[in-house]
């Protein structure tokens, strides 16, 4: 995570399919911003490229239409101006082998573009081999004059697979350091928390480890269901679109041992590391590792909405889990023998995304024969949204003469709701230009967290008789407690204190 | 700390020196809580000893206005009347061995009195020796029919010979599980919430010990000045009063290893270890461990108050410290190497105890090149009085792109000022029937702590030429930093955060 540069060398975002839904509610509202924050060099130029047939000047309406509705206030006329002037639109279909020749013709013709180029995959996951594979043929992705850098939209890949597919594709025309794979779901200032927490105190990493903690949960949790976004959802579902992408990043971000530096390729370096050290799930043992459901009908606050299966587009036998769990044990020194819990679902009791660290218990014979007898378990909760907080849950006496104790929580909030930080989009576009990959994916990450979860996609593909149900608005099913390995293993659901005699569902 | 029992055997508590300053603030008081509270037992009797010519009704009408006097509110009627029923006066002369072979008549005699008895101590601690050893030929300390127990007040002995030659006369006539040595400062509580701090949370074990703890500091500091106590205090100072006693057991709990139980005897075997492990301070070296100050005039809030040397009874040319501070070394596997900064003073800038317990600073090459170089270290703070708390400073991220990080605090409270429990004389008075002794010092702890501060006290007693003077209502002379370790050392004077760039006074 290096120092932002103020003068940045100017360069040319093209950005493949800008006039979608990406661009709409994300890379338009990002670009204002960086206007607004005077972060883009004079020379930077947008290129927008589209199959639809604007000309120059739909496309800077639609742009300020776009950010009009995403802003919540009124956008700065000067600001809107200023992106107007670096916009430029470029009308062509991404099989039309004539248009990347016009468009190479188009950026080295014409001096106003910088020959520092990014590509920005804004397009369906399987558009992502053939365009690379069109713009190399075209020549445009050879780093001549400038630098060029492609950036990829999640998934890479659909399984193990595909994503290799995929990356034999690409990388026909790219080198790795040109590649930039979005996963903008942990911002930076979370991986910094995190590792910040984790390398900046001493009392931290002595007791990260096999020693001293029991096991560690990671949770997902969103209220909201599959909305209009059922086509996309059923041929992905809860395993692919966030345990294999997010929860396996968070989980990386825990587990890593401490990185050279925070530069990119050292976490990077890091994080591989404990992707590679995942006990692979035997192919016959993943209804011991993993589990999935879908969400029946129920309410949501004081809303009923309905099952999963009801959902408009979604087919009456869907196989697509909504919700899944999944038990890892990361085989190294640190981590050998504490299980890993991951877990995510829609259409669930909270919104929020949780990491939860169990430490074991103490021994217990010092109070032998007082009534401190049954003592809790230490936790330490990270909060990694909607707030970013932590929490260390410690045992402590009661007052009064007798031994008894109490659990009590030592709280810190970390960054609030409605701070005004940079939101995850704007710094990703940044980081491209600035040349930071930090928050960017490395392949051989792609590559080992499809392995992780592997298996499981395969057994899955058999059939749905294993699929469970779900009460939307509830916790999710009590049946995935059959993945804990201890009986005294209980899902954390929220910041909440743990309950003194917690209650078995979910 | 064995749990109470409802129904106590009888017994008769034999004051000592009733019609003094101890009874009067804390005796009287705290029986008449017990007896509100119903935990005397019907047969338990309460013999008033003291010079004056009083009778029954006498001692009790005075008895009655010392609890009024003491209480905030209003004595119940009914809670005094029990008490008075309870109550006896005995006229006599300590120096008159007369006096005590009508003692045993009267305690004999009377089929009121219960065989198992208390002879409490409320008397100078001169007289403790001569007491026990006229109590002795009398007769009355042989255990036949019940137990007989002695409670001693501190200062147990004034320095290392002292101790050792009232020891012996004592221990004449006693065994040591007769014998109940009191400390007032550490009531039952506070020794238990350190203890299950401590050993109940399995975050806490791993990390105390040499390899992560940098040193702690151990303070106790009041805002008061001698009062009329002078006389006393004359021939005590800072040293004796509160660091032989009150510091170097808060050391102890502190510092030891896990006991095998939370039984008086276990715990006792820890604390003694403890105190065997310092490291002996050679008799040259004292002024490299050891520093005393006197304070001078100052402000305590808004009221000017006069210099030590200016208190009423206090020769101009006293060598008595109403300020110490000592370094020290428990060398043992745990701790070699950790220096224990204990410290204490009158006239200060305010009135708390807490021990500070610093972390060694993290590794710091991981943020090399960004803006956490300079990371400041752990604290855990566990305040003792006025309010029992617990506070951990750790190092987070803060908000914003840049990595810049801050300090911020993990607060809990234990037990604030105000919640109804019983006082620490109550606690020690039923503890004394009941037999546990957890909270009363055995001998060799009292020898040891004697034997940790000979040199100290040896070396002060050649002149005065080394005491520094203070302000009275500041944190005390800076030149006690010269005992510290590291440069960077510094004395935490309370629970505010540490100052960013701290200043060197002090």
């Amino acid at each position: 995570m290096e120092t932002m540069t103020a003068h940045r060398n100017p360069c040319t975002y093209v950005i493949f399919g800008a006039t979608g839904n990406l661009s709409r509610i994300k890379l338009m509202p990002a670009l204002y911003q960086l206007e607004a924050a005077d972060q883009l060099s004079p020379g930077t130029r947008i290129l927008a490229l589209g199959r639809r047939p604007w000309n120059r000047r739909q496309c800077i309406d639609q742009m300020r239409d776009w950010i009009t509705e995403k802003l919540k206030g009124t956008p700065d006329a000067r600001v809107l101006d200023a992106l107007s002037d670096r916009l430029d639109y470029f009308q062509g279909d991404l099989d039309d082998d004539g248009m990347y020749d016009r468009l190479r013709e188009r950026l080295r013709g014409d001096s106003h573009y910088a020959t520092n180029t990014v590509f920005y995959m804004a397009i369906s996951p399987n558009g992502f081999s053939q365009v690379v594979d069109r713009l190399g043929s075209a020549g445009l992705l050879r780093e001549t004059d400038g630098w060029c850098r492609v950036v990829i939209e999640k998934p890479f890949g659909y399984d193990l697979e595909s994503a290799r597919a995929l990356q034999r594709a690409i990388g026909a025309h790219l080198r790795e350091e040109q590649i930039y794979r979005i996963d903008h779901y942990l911002g930076k200032g979370t991986v910094q928390n995190v590792l910040v927490f984790r390398f900046a105190n001493t009392m931290m990493e002595p007791l990260w480890n096999r020693n001293y903690i029991d096991h560690i949960q990671i949770t997902h949790s969103e209220t909201l269901g599959v909305g209009g976004r059922a086509q996309f959802y059923e041929g992905t579902g809860a395993m692919r679109d966030m345990i294999q992408s997010h929860l396996l990043q968070l989980l990386t971000l825990v587990a890593m041992e401490p990185p050279v530096s925070m530069e990119a390729e050292a976490l990077r370096d890091e994080k591989v590391k404990v992707l590679k050290s995942i006990r692979p799930i035997p192919h016959d043992e993943v209804h011991a590792h993993a589990f999935r459901a879908q969400y029946g009908q129920g309410n949501i606050g004081n809303d009923p909405v309905v099952g999963y299966l009801q959902e408009e587009g979604v087919p009456a036998d869907s196989a697509t889990e909504t919700y899944a769990a999944l038990k890892l044990y990361v085989d190294n020194w640190r981590w050998r023998g504490v299980p890993f819990y991951l877990r995510t679902g829609k259409r669930m009791a909270a919104h929020h995304s949780l990491v939860s660290i169990c430490f074991r218990h103490p021994p217990q014979q010092f109070f032998r024969g007082t009534q401190a007898e049954r003592m809790r378990q230490n936790w330490i909760l990270l909060g990694i949204q909607p707030c970013e907080c932590l929490r260390v849950e410690i045992t402590v006496k009661e007052p009064g003469l007798e031994m008894r104790t109490r659990q009590t929580s030592l709280d810190a909030s970390l960054r609030t709701i409605g701070d005004s930080v940079t939101d995850a989009y704007e710094e990703l576009l940044l980081d491209v230009i600035d040349g930071d990959r930090s928050l960017f994916l490395r392949y051989d990450e792609v590559e080992q967290a499809w392995r992780v979860i592997e298996p499981v996609l395969r057994s899955w593909a058999g059939g749905r008789d294993d699929i469970s149900a779900y009460a939307a608005g509830s916790w999710g099913p009590a049946g995935s407690r059959r993945l804990f390995e201890k009986e005294e293993h209980r899902w954390r659901h929220s910041l909440d204190p743990e309950p003194e005699n917690p209650p078995r569902s979910g």
